[in-house]
């Protein structure tokens, strides 16, 4: 495992430098820009990129030049990521839609999406599908609506095979149910779709919320696809919280932590995390998120630097490898 | 949709009659045997199958025997299942222990099991994985667990290619988390595995354990592979409770048996229900099964001869179909 | 059990009738105002109540005018809801915030509400403190909270005697958790209270979030306080899914009706659903639910004209009572 | 908070230790008794004390004699618990079983278990009413349920005043729904009850599980009676996982022990974990549990020593608090 974490990028949500804007505008008149969102994004000290939502976030900008203002400012993109529920006609489904007509508009869209992540030199677009489920029993036919999604990710997938697409699942939240829930169905969308410019973008709330063990999720993807994006946050497994890192699971972070690291994970280290619901300081918690991962990334060092834990894991011997693990993260605390 | 789910047989578990025994034995020693409880099974209006376990049933007896003896007492042999809990050694894991001896006897006791099938003209063997999984963070090597699974499931469907394998998910039980959780889950190993007498068998009160909508995991079945199990139930999503059937989702329930009759499935209806752990009669608990599943297939036909329920599916249109549907389930109270 | 449920007016969410604006007005422009909204719930056959948010509905409105207005189309007033989701400071806690003057707008906002909700002549005021919780370990002093927490429900209850104040609790939305997040901690505030014009109310969808059994929920209410209100809809018990009622418990909902019309209950059934999330039609959805609810009144009077039910409960006998509801349910189905 | 959790003795399950017998026994003929487990127990450093079983370590042993021979062996008793699944008729449930001959069975069994705790100087009995619960709807009167279960409480807590009852809650398992479910409803009981004797016991698994946030549980309790017990384990939130503390909640945990520091608790930390069910070796899995514990005490007191927790707790600034945490438990990783 040679692989280093520190080098990879920290990023984060770029809607979240709305939060408390008295504390960094005097005289801001209505919402911050995204320019003015990354400018106040610059100021986190470790933070070098951010991802761009389309067509949000582009509406009234040319994609090149908001790129190159938002690399002026000092941050890279790191990803472009659609965004459906702004379209109030996607909101009983895009690709998925009963109206054919709508469909097309979410597939025309999405390829628009791939342009721009294209002019902006963005790895990848990602596409939640969140719109794209049901909320009755006896409200779809499950076997069209599969084939319908399938045929637009195909479609968008063609549309340019440099942009890598990347799918990011989540349960149950707006619709009851989404088509995409988790990583396995996800997997399997992406083995009919048939494509080599498909991948996965794992939210490590929306991996609890599917009842799925973090580091099993990053590793069913690896085995099956290819890890594209990694959204760190905690909670409660219940909901997406969309907490700081570190605040519930901070065992299972850790654990995610070395999976990627061992299955060579490249991408940057995106928090998701929501400051803006309750009013919190969006630099102060992004600081607050790279500390922490900062020190996880350690700990993960450490525990591939002791003896004991590949052998405890061998055996599948939980006490010992819960030992080596409570000790490499508290044990300076007992000199 | 000629279909007519009125020809599938019932079946049930045949252990919920060592229930309430002084009902039935007036002079028990014991624990019944395999065939008393098959006899009164038998007793059941209705019931015409069973499934036997694998070796707890066996133990003692010739498959052969023991098959004949049951069709004897008026029931046929609807399939065969694997009890790995009750051998201590594979506690920590059947076909994924991490001893490579355990994961011999494990794969040698299942092939014994495919043979007993066989014996028994049993049309599968059901494989329900429940302690392949993990407790811990840091306790498995997830990529290793894995291909583990599929070389044992490979080795076992290919012992005897006449024998349908069938795969039983659950998500939460007895281990913190199965490798076996869900659908698409099981869907991707068996398509790992690759063999074609490979199948899945859905129990519904794991599917809304593992938060799926049962209608659309078995569409995703029929999609992916094929649905050679139905194990009806119910409870109330959080763990699997194994109460009558309708006595929670009666709308999923209906909608689940309207789509296997629409994919042609042709197995049993099998009934997973506890009336032993609260000591409720079980031949009572299976008649009243049996009588609310012929109302919900009449239900199912009533739906199918209505004009409107399709068009509004097609439309995604809930008001229309919920009102549908309600008034098929409960129209008559109005006159 | 002579109460009889069919008795009890209809009540809805007025907000709901945003949904699909263009079907019911030809040229609007912007939003709806609260008395189009009642306009527009006028038409639905059998509706006859609603309630009003406070201070939402009320802006730029006088309380007496705006409910003579919407009695004039047609509608009563059922209740008052306070909103507090929809002032920015409020965010991090109404009664519960750090600040104890934001925490003194809080009440006096309420109490604006117990002057509106009396100008209105509506029974009573509904409390939901959503704001009122936490989302992170070590964010909250739990006792100082609590403490807060009763003594501004006090205020509020001691304002004005003549109107009653009804909690409405939820466990997990908008705050990961909430200081009034079920029915028994609820009660316990209310008892620290200790003041008569105090009660509950219940929306089925939060209580089956509270992981509850409605029944159950209602009967520890009518022990311990007074039920004030209940909230129709329905959903999967792990968010609040605003669905139709019945769409997923039918049984429970039934059980519900059954459990309020042996206690007594004298309020409206307020349908608390989302049509506008996922775009239906407001109308059609309320005259579903209303025909849903009258179904499910007939059962729960035909229940209580049968014999045995009584006696099966008395002995627990879930298989009997379980029997005797599916027939009740789905009887005539079979001549 | 001058208060020393590091004063307070270590308890454990005593059943854990019939696990992986051969490690301690070499001849062992079947199960190993009370004693012999408590001999064994006695080997794990830092163990202390231990809880008794009524009625199943007791069957066939004189209550002095039992406590007087573990004290021999090394181990303090630090309460005993019920256990009602052991005994059939008792299914249905003991307190609200159906039969009032059963019922009285249930009270005369615990007014026994009353008499043991005395008679071994155990400070208390703990009540976990897991059969005191319903699956279905329809199947209990509820509010004749809960004044049975009152009235038997009252009778219990009656019998011997110097003996302190605990009621222990858990909400799913065995039953569907539990009578007492979670901490305000046992509070709410505790109140009906209306006795000194009277108060609770948390277990960190069935807090999770009944989706409490652990520190505002102990909180709630101290607030309105006592806390009598703590157990101390980890889950997932989906049930009783049953894992080593530390295992997923380790900030959950920390501000558990902050909490009951805070309030004063002076009674055991018990593990309430379950190595027997993996075979896991009991006596390494005691230990890291003992180890974790004294590490987190170690946590619990340096945030104690530091500045700015309680202020940022006074702002419900979770930013800083969360900050202070994480520095806290890893900061020594960046010396």
């Amino acid at each position: 495992m040679s692989h280093n974490l520190h080098n990879l990028p920290f990023a984060t949500r770029l809607n979240s430098f709305a939060s408390n804007p008295d504390a960094f505008w005097s005289d801001l008149k209505g919402k911050p820009t995204p320019l003015q969102m990354a400018q106040r994004a610059a100021t986190v000290e470790g933070l070098t990129v951010l991802d761009l939502n389309y067509p949000d976030h582009f509406i009234g900008h040319d994609p090149v030049e908001l790129a190159r203002a938002i690399r002026d400012a000092g941050l890279d993109i790191s990803g472009v990521a659609m965004r459906y529920y702004s379209v109030p006609q996607f909101r009983l489904g895009a690709f998925t839609n009963p109206d054919a007509s709508v469909r097309r508009q979410a597939i025309d869209l999405t390829k628009k999406g791939v342009d721009a992540a294209s002019l902006c030199d963005a790895p990848h677009l990602t596409l939640w599908m969140g719109q794209d489920g049901f909320d009755y029993a006896f409200q779809m036919d499950y076997a069209r609506a599969w084939d319908a999604e399938i045929e637009a990710i195909r479609e968008v997938a063609l549309h340019n095979p440099d942009v890598m697409i990347s799918i990011e699942y989540k349960p149950n939240e707006p619709r009851s149910y989404a088509l995409m829930p988790d990583a396995a169905t996800t997997l399997l969308a992406i083995h009919d779709v048939g494509l080599p410019n498909l991948g996965v973008t794992l939210d490590f709330a929306h991996v609890l919320y599917a009842d799925e063990q973090p580091a099993f999720a990053a590793a069913l993807v690896a085995r099956h696809s290819k890890l594209l994006g990694i959204h760190l946050n905690d909670g409660y497994s219940k909901r997406d919280d969309g907490l700081m890192v570190g605040a519930v699971h901070t065992v299972q972070t850790i654990e995610l932590l070395r999976q990627i690291k061992k299955d060579g994970y490249s991408g940057a280290l995106y928090f998701d995390t929501f400051p803006d619901v309750t009013g919190l300081d969006p630099v102060a918690e992004c600081e607050a998120n790279i500390r922490t991962v900062r020190h996880m990334i350690d700990v993960v060092d450490r525990l591939d630097a002791r003896n004991g834990l590949v052998d405890a894991i061998d055996r599948q011997d939980a006490v010992s490898s819960n030992r080596i693990l409570q000790e490499t993260m508290l044990q300076t605390l007992h000199p």
